[in-house]
């Protein structure tokens, strides 16, 4: 997959208490911890607006994954039939973009801290968006 | 921001009547049409578990977007007031991904078909993912 690529760059980190990629949990609901997103100096303008209670879609860059994987047992569970990776919340996939919902619990101009992350300790952060209602989440 | 970058690569393109920005709806469920997801041959086995009626995010990499953006108006209303891009779903950001929520009407190794998607002809695809329960949505 060599045509056309294009750069993404860190928005910021993920600061969290999980350390490798074994203690973190599959979903964020599983029993993820609370962590802090530490943002970029020259992007505090665009998480101006962002307020405690809200809740928000986190995209990150999954930096440890394998991007030439295209089937996975899913969960890891071998016992479940390899499938495409399109169909799962695999880390490993061509463009390794996790997307994890959360709610803020505490904002100051260079530090979001949010719920449930399943994201490590250094995780690059891509983009912050609203989660929109029921009828057009997106 | 220039330090780290990472590439992400197109999985695919979109296919659909939406042939410029003005006439894409700012979220699909506001009049976008259908369209055709076109995969890259070399990630169709990314994809051989996906099936008609499944509810998919497509994202998209907004190939016209500005990226120097950090407010904006919302919905491209200048009666709003303006609004760190990070909550908002503008197009114009640091890293343009957009997030689609559609549902799978017609599958074949090479094309998925979809209903209701805003992004218009020609926009790269970075990846698909399957929607989760209503309690652990991503």
């Amino acid at each position: 997959m060599k045509d056309e690529p294009f750069e993404v760059w860190p928005i910021g980190r993920v600061e969290s208490p999980l350390l490798d990629r074994k203690a973190a949990p599959p979903q964020g609901d599983e029993g993820a911890p609370s962590a802090v997103i530490r943002l970029r100096t020259d992007v505090y303008e665009g998480a101006r607006d962002i307020a405690v209670g809200d809740e928000l879609l986190v995209l990150t860059w999954l930096h440890l994954a394998d991007r030439e994987t295209l089937a996975v047992h899913p969960r890891s569970d071998d016992s479940r039939p390899l499938t495409g990776v399109f169909s799962t919340r695999s880390p490993n996939r061509p463009n390794p973009i996790g997307l994890h919902r959360v709610r803020v619990l505490a904002v100051a101009p260079d530090r979001i801290e949010v719920d449930r992350l399943e994201a490590i300790n250094g995780t690059p952060v891509l983009d912050l968006k609203p989660v929109l209602g029921a009828q057009t989440e997106r």
